[in-house]
């Protein structure tokens, strides 16, 4: 996995518009295989940022541009990529929005060509926002969406494929509806989702969330995302969050019925059957995630290891795992309230279970499950 | 954290009904203090493993029992500890199952003594189950919630917090109301929203699953729960699950008012500000969550280094990380579809942020967000 200054070279001169982290991070990455990269901003000071930190110059409207990227907010970005097509007639011209079809509705409506436009989306991202949090090798290793319309040329879509391998991603081509679909389901079903059982902690009692486990923490993670953003994110991709919202909402009413009728004295009315219909469901699709790249998923067997609670714990563990030549698969910590104490989840495959339990304990590690 | 031997030999004899993974663990731990701990199950099979386990003698009625704890399947809990309170008329009965206030209404109906009953909730559990999976330690540095009713004496409550503190668990004590609803909030609705939106995925087209990232799999961890388990759990709380779920069912209807509103052509009607409100109000729920050792959550800031996917190299990155001097706060391995490396997310203190992404850069390695 690395930037690929080939892909790079064929890419001609980009315009990058729009230098938040998104779009100096692009710049970034191209600049480093040596391409020629002009800058664009609204704000002077980002415009600025991103120059000094090495992401090419501010584009004075001098130079020939092949390849334009639009990494412009959301709710603005149709508009700067209509532009964009207009101004520079022979540009192929891409953007990073997370929502696609109605970027292309919009284009459609004010009439741009739609031939040289190609979507993107690449699945990237950090804490931090700005020019000065941005690096070239953001996208390393990442699924990068690249949606064609109806009208895209072949070669304009093999354009922005190769600006997505110069940056060392990998490119996923997908109709513009289908990749709106998917991110509802993969990410924006699960926001909504978090934020929904996240919310209900507002009013609980402080014993109460003293008791949260590993569970709630998992559940609630991307539930301190910014409100500003996903508002424009939900609203961008109202449609087809609409559709996967509405399904849950009537699986979610079939659990209502079933626990109204259970917390009731009527029949019990095949209530449990629709409760456990819906774990063993959940199961079903949890199983359609892939594992590691991107393989069949691979159910991982959890070794639990006491780890006290001082710097270089971990490491040791970790050390000690890599003596016994044993894969850690996955990883995580957990800490107990009131206790000076972790508790660090080593997944493996099953098969080496027993063996890492016994490397462990001989090593001195308290395995307690 | 440990045993606490002191609080054990206070118990004097201790008689466990169901020896599964959490009855043969508490009498495991029990015994490694030289508690007296005699054992029954329906299942003779799981009884002579638990003996064969070290876990304790099978109960010939032949001695006289201070503390017994029932260990049964949820939906039996009730039937089971009003047994055990007939039949030992001086003991105190305690439990385990994750529901409590049902068992305390049953006991009620069929006239048990309530003074001698506690119930109680060890926040606790593995991946497997049966005497064989036990551990004496399993409970170390859990939380384990004990219930005493409106007739319970306190010295039976104290005689209970004592078998808690003997496993090296943390007593909290609460009503037994307050915690089914606390266990609603806080594992049973997050169990129903996970197993909700992983139910979406098992339509989803390959490609769609593809893109899933870290959010995702976070949201639907717990998805993959055994489904007659959570059945009976989910049912033995009908009635606190069901008002969180309501409440959930409301927000979620605001939602989808206000996609309907954004999807449509109609004025916009303060949509967005509904999406907003939404994110904003998860966070402010998330932000309850307790951090480390019961302290006020801290943000962590993520670091993100990527891992050539051969043994050992997390190990040496932890070893780099300890030699810095730098704390791990958490840690996680996610790896892109198509790619032969892995991601690691490294938290630590804001604070230190620049001084680990510096040490690690030193050290060779790729740190990319």
């Amino acid at each position: 996995v690395s930037l690929d200054p080939a892909a790079a070279r064929s890419l001609g001169t980009v315009r990058v518009v729009g230098t938040g982290l998104l779009g100096t991070s692009v710049a970034l990455g191209l600049r480093t295989s040596g391409v020629r990269v002009v800058l664009a901003d609204p704000s002077p000071t980002a415009l600025a940022l991103a120059r000094d930190v090495g992401a090419g110059e501010p584009d004075r409207g001098d130079v020939e541009v092949d390849l334009v990227l639009v990494a412009a907010p959301p709710d603005v970005t149709a508009d700067v990529v209509a532009a964009e097509v207009h101004t520079h007639p022979d540009a192929t011209v891409t953007d990073v929005a997370s929502v696609k079809s109605g970027i292309v509705e919009a284009l459609s409506a004010q009439g741009a060509d739609l031939s040289r436009y190609v979507g993107g989306h690449p699945l990237a991202g950090r804490e931090r926002t700005g020019p000065i949090a941005a690096r070239a090798d953001l996208f390393l290793g990442r699924p990068w969406v690249v949606c064609p319309t109806a009208k895209t040329r072949p070669e304009r879509l093999e354009s922005v494929r190769a600006l997505v391998r110069a940056l060392g991603a990998s490119p996923v081509t997908m109709a513009p509806g289908e990749h709106d679909a998917a991110v509802a389901l993969i990410s924006h079903v699960p926001q909504v989702a978090a934020s929904l059982v996240a919310s209900r902690l507002r009013e609980a009692p402080d014993p109460a969330v003293g008791l949260a486990g590993q569970g709630l923490r998992d559940v609630t993670r991307i539930a301190g995302s910014d409100a500003t953003l996903w508002a424009q994110i939900l609203a961008a991709n109202a449609g087809p969050v609409l559709t996967a919202l509405r399904h849950l909402r009537q699986d979610l009413d079939g659990v209502v019925h079933a626990l109204e009728t259970l917390a009731g004295d009527g029949p019990d009315d095949g209530a449990r059957a629709t409760l456990a219909r819906l774990i063993e469901d959940g199961r079903t699709g949890r199983e359609r995630i892939p594992g590691k790249h991107g393989t069949a998923p691979t159910r991982y067997t959890v070794v639990t290891v006491l780890l006290p609670d001082t710097p270089g714990q971990a490491g040791r563990l970790f050390a000690d795992i890599g003596d016994a030549g044993i894969n850690v698969e996955e990883f995580s910590l957990e800490h107990s309230p009131g206790q000076q104490v972790g508790l660090a989840g080593v997944s493996v495959l099953p098969g080496v279970r027993e063996e890492l339990e016994r490397a462990l304990t001989q090593r001195g590690w308290h395995v307690v499950g």
